[in-house]
């Protein structure tokens, strides 16, 4: 539930996979969107799917049942998935859920109700699934099928424009309470209404979306990479959540689940969208060496390391 | 890798699945079959998706690296779900992989590469996926997303009816070799052409398929309750595998990833499928409180629990 150095590097890896599946729509002309998004984006016939899946490991997404209650467990990993596809301008038609069960949990029957009922209540029911024993921590892995917005399509890391404004919703930081192991991060709700209304709204002005899982900096470094541009972020106009004091606190926590877009210059983009706040927090300008820094007192800070790996 | 008790009783976890999760389709009338088939199948749009997840876990699913190559646990983890999608008649669109890896496994580039050449390979490209470190075994989870048979429509198991014979492709038991923990669980292709062949062949005769994952007697026990009819296997019409002597090992050993099916009374089936030995093992009466049994020397023998449980 921190940073930490570890035998995978995250971002090398990304670098890794996208480097090796960069040629796959040149294989498979169905696939429109392959790893580095959100979601995959693939044709079936006549339809769009936006694919995804995202997992939580006890002790690394969740402190270990008891202290977080199963109902909260199976939340937080239909909501995980769901909100990629949010990310994406989309709508959740159903989930798959695996599950690998330590021998010595015995509520494998209330898991499976909670995810069942998180998957009802989402409006993203799930349809399969496989259970297995392990000898390792609680696990569950999501996936989610979604379809795009009918107008917009779907919304993609790699539409950003120099020139853009960049923004987020809702506020950043504070998501994982270290004392209590609860927060945000185990009660958000995905931003399925905001993102379908910023899709109505400003249409193919658009131009690129994410939601902030890992940190504003790592996260808007990846969106930079691969729109081929680079971000300034405006130390000032980063929303922090209460009692979260500074710019730094509220974009390394990770957890956020708030959606970090780029809209067209000019265009006007809502305050609030769903009920939920906008602010613009800076801009898309020509790609240099530094994939993404904060302007704090006409200084450049590099950013793109603020965050949490898994 | 071994039959074995357990805090999680399978057949009862499905049982309570099921039973939750039998009232989803009124709710969600998209989903035409959920919980209890090889695949979901589920309406998007003008299409029909079939959806499915399975998961591969290290000393469970597969003796630990290096003892398994991981070319091999990559394989297999992609062919198990394809084997699913084979089961229901179709034909795979595209994969989704997570992975949970150990802190001390440092070849997490070599596992990405062989999955997604796996993928490659069975025509199934694995479009997206999720990392993450585990303190437990390497695991991983794929999802497969495949679409029906153009003229047959999806295969499910709950169409078998009384007065069908019953089928297998190939032959049974001896997958896991136990002094090498290799065999045929690791090197298996999924029966994809055969199961297209079955349903350009028998169209609508075909009543009823599913893969044998966890062995015939579990597996065709849960065709039979799906169905709601009972099933009465032939002892000496069940082929076995080189070195196995005995029907007990053929339908007990699991993971032959061979097709079990039934088909309409007095159609004509086809002895063998895209060159695959097709063997009639037995015929579909009405339910019994046995769900499926075994004849021997006039004798019913009960085999519902001759398999493997994960």
């Amino acid at each position: 539930m921190s940073n930490q150095s570890n035998s995978i590097n995250e971002s090398e890896l990304l670098k890794h996979i996208f480097k090796r599946t960069s040629g796959l729509s040149k294989l498979f002309p169905h696939i429109v969107a392959g790893p580095g998004h959100d979601c995959a984006v693939v044709k079936c016939g006549k339809e769009t799917l936006l694919l995804k899946v995202d997992q939580v490991i006890s002790g690394r997404h969740f402190v270990p049942f008891p202290a977080t209650p199963i109902k909260l467990i199976a939340r937080k990993a239909i909501a995980r998935a769901i909100s990629d596809i949010a990310a994406a301008g989309g709508t959740p038609l159903c989930a798959l859920a695996s599950a690998a069960i330590p021998s010595d949990f015995n509520k494998t029957n209330t898991l499976f109700d909670w995810v069942h009922r998180a998957g009802v209540n989402f409006n993203c029911p799930v349809v399969g699934g496989d259970i297995s024993k392990t000898d390792g921590p609680l696990s569950l892995s999501i996936t989610v099928v979604g379809r795009p917005h009918t107008k917009r399509g779907p919304v993609l890391r790699s539409g950003a424009k120099v020139g853009d404004s960049v923004y987020v919703t809702g506020t950043l930081g504070g998501s994982f309470d270290r004392q209590t192991g609860r927060g945000k991060h185990l009660a958000f709700v995905p931003r399925l209404s905001e993102a379908r209304e910023l899709c109505d709204r400003l249409g193919k002005h658009l131009h690129a979306m994410m939601d902030i899982s890992d940190g504003l900096g790592v996260d808007a470094g990846r969106l930079a990479a691969m729109s081929n541009v680079s971000i300034a972020l405006d130390a000032k106009l980063i929303p922090r959540a209460k009692r979260v004091n500074d710019w730094r606190d509220a974009m390394s926590g990770g957890e956020d689940y708030e959606l970090f877009f780029a809209a067209a210059e000019g265009v006007r983009v809502p305050q609030n969208v769903h009920g939920t706040i906008v602010n613009r927090v800076g801009r898309v300008v020509k790609r240099e060496k530094m994939g993404v820094w904060v302007e704090e007192c006409g200084k450049r800070i590099a950013c793109s390391n603020l965050g949490w790996e898994h």
